[in-house]
């Protein structure tokens, strides 16, 4: 099965990256840009066919390395095959 | 209008920090993951209600900025505001 997993920054938590790139696109001439926040987009390949068992699964592994959800969110998604 | 970018490595493109990410998993118990790909995801915030118009705008901005694409995809999905 194949998932996405979603990592943003929580609302309120300082984003330099966002800020940086925000800036630039301005500067480009895209004045039209308010806000911009980055965050991660990953894509895991795992074999389990079950998905709430997926889901479980991607999430403990959200909690202990690909998220840091002190600052940080994750969203999961599971494709069917 | 808000909009969200992913950016993804092209495929065939080798993504360490995903191998990196997926050993990880494997060392922590999950050795049903069998591939990682990390890439980007960017929320947008923009000054512009026109969704087609916003879309050519923000394909602009990954072209010149957000992705390289020259190892990268990306796509746009715009948000009903």
């Amino acid at each position: 099965m194949k998932a996405r997993v979603y990592v943003t920054l929580k609302k309120g938590i300082l984003d330099p990256q966002g800020q940086a790139v925000c800036k630039t696109l301005g500067r480009l001439g895209f004045e039209e840009v308010s806000e911009v926040r980055v965050g991660k987009f990953i894509e895991v390949t795992l074999e389990e066919n079950d998905k709430a068992r997926a889901t479980e699964r991607l999430s403990a592994m959200c909690n202990q390395l690909i998220a840091n959800t002190v600052i940080e969110d994750f969203r999961i998604e599971t494709l069917s095959e």
